[in-house]
């Protein structure tokens, strides 16, 4: 059972997919976290190579290298977890080449990146994404504090792009997206995230 | 003007790439040459990734990590030199990846490998593409005084299907591919490729 986080960098994507994993454990399902781009070896060599301020990324490149490591992420953990029926949780996934990359920086049709993604995923799609949805402005605020890696340099209008890209992606794959209202509280988002988790496992097994 | 040179480790690429590079030097063209992986401060970084022995790499992965620095490369210098006229030598470019990941690793069906390579090129495509063809285990032996990297510590089985490939390919796009006998001296071997390379680049200006 996979589950995905995505949203704009701030939006709280990794606090919520922390405390989902948190609570997936207490009620005794074995969970396994992953983070994009990273999470192997070569994962996360990729990721410092990505995130580095001081690299010159073109688009295309950052596609695929986004792309190669969710391969090696997919092969060594995801499929692996998979297979013994653990859940696993994502804070980020495909959705996020296709938000950042071909939304943010106006990148490819959106075939082509379909079939790039079936082709890095070995197919393996999350079976529920949880959309957190925030404004650029509040997320930029919330993530005054931490350093700005190569990603999070990007202007107001990059993550206006890539929010509206998100919600078109959730609003066409509305059967496997969910939408959160990221201004709420950490409880009530974990709240509402918990319930939709645990009917999607119960109605699975 | 874009020149490629293509063959299994040990063919005698490198060797007859400068050979070549240094000829039209002389005769007065600006030449650029490029190798991949490489040529840009990310392909660089992707490179030493890519020939890492200590690295455990998915197929998948590193066909997008070659794809990568490819894309960098393009975008940075084969596309900007062939604007201001330059000639340019590459040692390796995509038929490297349908010969190594396609047949080599026994990865995916041609037409989404064609897809990804035009993508990664931008649609730039060599005019000409030396194929230096050689046995694999002559190649092996040509090899003995260097350092294995990870891509040369394949045997002879994942050699003979690189080299297959190659040939189907040489064989499949006749009009970009001119294969050479990589048995030959590097004089003669020389001699053949200069003298097609004067012919091309005469018909084109
Ligand atoms: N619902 C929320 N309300 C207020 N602040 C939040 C909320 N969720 C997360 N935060 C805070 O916002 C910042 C970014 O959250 P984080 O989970 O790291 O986001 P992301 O992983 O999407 O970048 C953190 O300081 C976090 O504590
Ligand atoms: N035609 C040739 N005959 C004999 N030895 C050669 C020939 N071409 C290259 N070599 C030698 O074989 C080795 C591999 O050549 P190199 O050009 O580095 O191959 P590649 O770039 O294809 O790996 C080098 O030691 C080189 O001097
Ligand atoms: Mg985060
Ligand atoms: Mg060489």
């Amino acid at each position: 059972m996979f589950f995905s986080f995505e949203g704009i960098d701030g939006s709280g994507k990794s606090t919520q997919a922390r405390l989902l994993a948190g609570a997936l454990r207490q009620r005794g399902f074995e969970v396994v976290e992953v983070r994009e781009p990273g999470g192997t070896d070569l994962g996360e060599r990729v990721r410092t190579l990505l995130l580095d301020t001081e690299a010159e990324i073109r688009p295309r490149s950052e596609l695929l290298l986004f792309s190669a490591a969710r391969a090696q992420l997919v092969d060594a953990v995801v499929a692996p977890a998979l297979n013994k029926g653990s859940v696993v949780i994502a804070d980020r996934f495909f959705d996020s080449s296709t938000a950042y990359q071909g939304f943010g920086r106006g990148m490819a049709g959106k075939d082509w990146m379909r079939d790039l993604h079936a082709f890095a995923t070995d197919g393996i799609s999350p079976v529920r994404t949880y959309l957190v949805d925030l404004p650029p402005q509040i997320a930029a605020d919330r993530r005054q504090d931490r350093a700005a890696d190569r990603m999070e340099r990007a202007d107001i209008d990059f993550y206006t792009r890539v929010r509206a890209g998100y919600l078109r992606l959730a609003q066409e794959d509305a059967g496997r997206f969910t939408t959160l209202d990221g201004a709420e509280t950490l409880e009530v988002l974990h709240t509402q995230i918990l319930r939709d988790a645990l009917s999607v496992l119960n109605r699975r097994s």
